[in-house]
């Protein structure tokens, strides 16, 4: 029998506190609407963790040793996430963990570190509704998605997104106030598989929607690792013969001097 | 007439002050011979920076601005780089200035921060030789190359190489030892261009050889900016007309209480 | 001084003949109205052919050896174009030549060849604005156009577009009626360059707008060939000393009797 | 329980009629011995079809509609396939069926029709050593085979491969005659999976070898479809309101005259 996949949601978890409007939302958290959601898959292993959480926001001992997929949601308080978290987050990314980066997770310095690009883009408050265009329709990602869904009001995302080309594009929105938007897209990094999947503003009741939820399980899925490889530089021994001693006659002695 | 690309060459310069053997190779330091080379191209005005030149590594004041296209090449002191001057140069290349990256400048700050991966490879002391493979005989950074040319010895790099999934592969080596590596490819971050080309050991005098300096001249000339863009994540009115308050109506009201 | 770059622009040239109502649009026939706009651009010699021009519709002779890039509209005769004519031009795109494929374009024989997949897409008559977002500002083909451009009416093209993964999306449309497509985008096949652009339904004046002037003509000059290379499968002789006969030990002689 | 995915090997099954070297080495056809590692695996239910089967070169009928991933391998006789039994296999890859091409098969019909370009590269009869490295530890199609595995005596296929850029590049041969080539890569067509992987000269045993056998096993795992998506070009209508007739007033009616 498979093992299951071990995936961790980790939330910001600071708007809910301050903002009745959020809490009234999302009232156990939003990282822990998402978490529900994915429960629901018996495929899936699902614990949560936060920034507040402790010192590691969660993601201290050996946590991140045990995750195989970790989903990410942040947005004011990007700056407060330790770099030493960060760094371990990305070095586990690359050894082979996968990465499911929600909405304003744009800007969380992780995603930033992968990408290696600025990760800008417009925005304006939610009022628009926002329809999000499967481009492919083959991609374990938009199973069971159609043509496209819509969300009744979400915040707008709009171009130029600052990433690098993706490998892959999985979704375009449409926005009703005359925007679109990269708003699924994968790449992979080192041995890990990282999913940028765009809506979830805090104000909004997006990760209770179904469509929203079922794209969130499929990201999941699809990232999972295939490998776990630390990073080395070896020096390595010639597999072939190798002439004697090349530069003793090769490289030039008199030319410089 | 169109003015001529500023190109900067960046090197460590510290082998050449250690090791009679590079000195002897370089006697000006590495990054002059690679400024000579690139001196006899008229469309190019070509200066120096290293990393003992100050305390901004001779990139500080307004050097970065009036900069086109910066070349680089470090080894064993990229962690002596200060964190400032990386952060600036990572940001000056997302806004459009161009990035040529030499051989162990894999490991320099700036070139992973761009790729977001280990950039890791395998690696041994320079016996082989090194024939190089042209596999994008179309791109402006192959012209004047033919199908493949050799380096008499050089250190060997070997796969697998930590980069993402490069936009264009330009080269492949071949090891006399038994092993290849992706020797020359590009990668479009934010709106500058970046090249990363293989040869280069600090002991061997591959930067006094026709057919490499013809590849940096020509990579050089590929990543000139066309645009200089500040970074920016603007809060956009709508274009078209908006809903007057679909959370009004939409957003659950009862259900979460 | 550098020589011009050949350019012919192939239009089917029949609607015009037809439609009134195409034939008041564009007079002297759409690819003269492509063609003239781009007579503008100094850097360019401009030429034009049409379906029925004569038996290879004007692409026959020695008119693709002296065509850089090559502009092609068609829509409703795709399959009036020969197999030969297809074969020809699709072979000097993979010598070098550029190809710009505008709207319909994306059924065209040469284009669905180019790519391997259907080109299919959903469309509507044109009654929908489209606001085509640049997503690639650093680009090219993109220089001059700022964030984005609007055409008042045109035929709705919308997603999935049956395209392979474009090297770089260039362009994204944004629909009056709800949906998106990825309205500009580039792919290298062999040593040409190939530019899909969206816009430019016949019973629209949308080639006398000048940011689709300035689009089209942008992409030519981004497609203008670096070589010409004709196509070889060359036995080639070992560079390095062979095994006298590897398989004489290697080669199992009992084990398959 | 799980559904086996359906597999055709499909042979061009002459050389070993008429090369009594071949015919020792795979008595039953290449393809059987290509079918008969896969056999092994239990996800699959293997069969097998071959140039000469008939007609339809054993594609006909309700074949295609029940192959899951067809196995490719093909050499001097790619002429003799029929024109409409490669737009069928095209058209089912397109719709979402997998496709394993080997070796020679890169001058296959199909697999040059769904890649666009020429797919020519240089070559030379088996006498090298080749040892193929990983460059994709991550992925799928390499699992269980380490750095690199080596193959005693093929044929050499060389750089410039006339190939779209690769999704993924997967592996990188070294041959010992002094050249490399992309020897695994993968590209996404419409709704299918493509893997090309270069071992196996006829006269070679190359698909005895387990690490050959594992690959190919892996890649039709990889290649499985996720959906079956007929082509259409849908008319849609509008998801939301539409102007009037935007171009009774936008559309220019003097100007043209």
């Amino acid at each position: 029998m498979e093992a299951k996949t071990r995936v961790v949601v980790w939330g910001e978890f600071r708007h809910e506190k301050k903002n009745p409007k959020v809490a009234e939302i999302y009232p156990g958290g939003m990282h822990e609407a998402v978490a529900a959601s994915l429960r629901k898959n018996s495929l899936l292993d699902v614990s949560t963790a936060w920034l507040d959480q402790d010192a590691e926001h969660g993601l201290g001992g050996d946590v991140l040793e045990k995750t195989d997929v970790l989903v990410w949601w942040g947005h004011k308080a990007h700056g407060d996430v330790s770099d030493g978290v960060v760094a371990k987050v990305k070095a586990r990314v690359l050894e082979g963990m996968g990465l499911v980066v929600l909405h304003s997770g744009h800007y969380a310095k992780v995603f930033k570190a992968l990408m290696g690009t600025t990760c800008s883009l417009k925005w304006r408050e939610p009022t628009d509704k926002e329809r999000i265009w499967n481009v492919a329709p083959h991609h374990p990602i938009t199973q069971g998605i159609g043509d496209y869904f819509e969300i009744p009001a979400e915040e707008m995302y709009g171009e130029p997104f600052g990433i690098p080309e993706p490998d892959e594009l999985i979704f375009i929105s449409w926005f009703t106030g005359g925007e679109v938007f990269r708003s699924g897209a994968t790449w992979q990094r080192g041995n890990g598989r990282v999913f940028y999947f765009r809506p979830g503003h805090e104000t909004c009741p997006t990760y209770h929607q179904a469509e929203v939820q079922k794209v969130i399980a499929n990201g999941v899925l699809w990232a999972r690792p295939t490998v776990r490889i630390p990073d080395v530089c070896p020096n390595s021994p010639a597999l072939e013969p190798l002439p004697a001693d090349p530069l003793a006659t090769e490289r030039p002695t008199e030319g410089f001097r």
